[in-house]
């Protein structure tokens, strides 16, 4: 009975833990990952940690250039004051292309689902450049229109 | 005055030399003068010479997506198909960022002078990444806005 129990342990963690190490090691999935932490983030109204995924120097081009998580938080308040205001957010579409070892670059779209007091839907393109950090794969740079 | 000449020669023509050889070794120049090079072929209607300086395998996003340098030269031939609509492009401000030693990111505004009849001024925001390929440095990604 034991040997039975170990025997199916081994059958669902294995390939569990092999799956989680894989992740772990390749960018793609840990650079989607960050992505899907954001989105949800974001649909949870936690701007925190939306913003947290950038990294303390990172870029955003949007009609004008935001520089460092402060100011770029700043501009998401402003810009996302309330729950109707910042909708339903989902990402798709990712194209990941590796730049080295420690950068690389997202195209995807984003679509914003509001009510039309919210502001209507809204939908674009962005254009990432990810940076391999200690802490995680972190957007350096992000253009969005 | 053989000596003198020499000397002479020896003063402008090492300074020079120097020159030359830090910018091809130093890639933010080398990345600055492809960059001249594109505006100077746009102001002379080359838009053969302005798109060779993309990568083959090159993305751009404006309100879509383009692929590679066939497409481009399309899309641009299409929006931009006389001088007047061309205009007069400068390209400012630009913020050149090392990733890696085979990867850049710049970000930089450019203005185009254009008649009324031509479409009007136009501005707009750049995000480039370039490449270092045998051939100098390329623009592997371009999202304009």
């Amino acid at each position: 009975m034991i040997t039975k129990l170990i025997r199916n342990a081994c059958k669902f963690l294995l390939p569990a833990t092999f799956a989680l190490v894989a992740a772990a090691q390749n960018p793609q999935s840990a650079i989607q990952a960050v992505l899907d932490t954001q989105a949800a983030a974001w649909n949870k109204n936690d701007l925190a940690t939306f913003v947290s995924f950038y990294d303390p120097k990172a870029t955003f081009v949007g009609e004008t250039v935001t520089r460092g998580t402060s100011q770029l938080l700043d501009r998401y308040k402003k810009r996302y004051p309330t729950p109707e205001r910042m909708g339903k957010l989902t990402f798709s579409d990712n194209e990941i292309q590796m730049l080295g070892a420690s950068n690389a670059l997202v195209i995807g779209k984003y679509h914003l689902d509001r009510t039309a007091a919210g502001g209507g839907p809204a939908n674009g393109i962005y254009s990432l450049i990810f940076v391999k950090t200690p802490a995680g794969w972190r957007i350096l740079h992000d253009h969005t229109s």
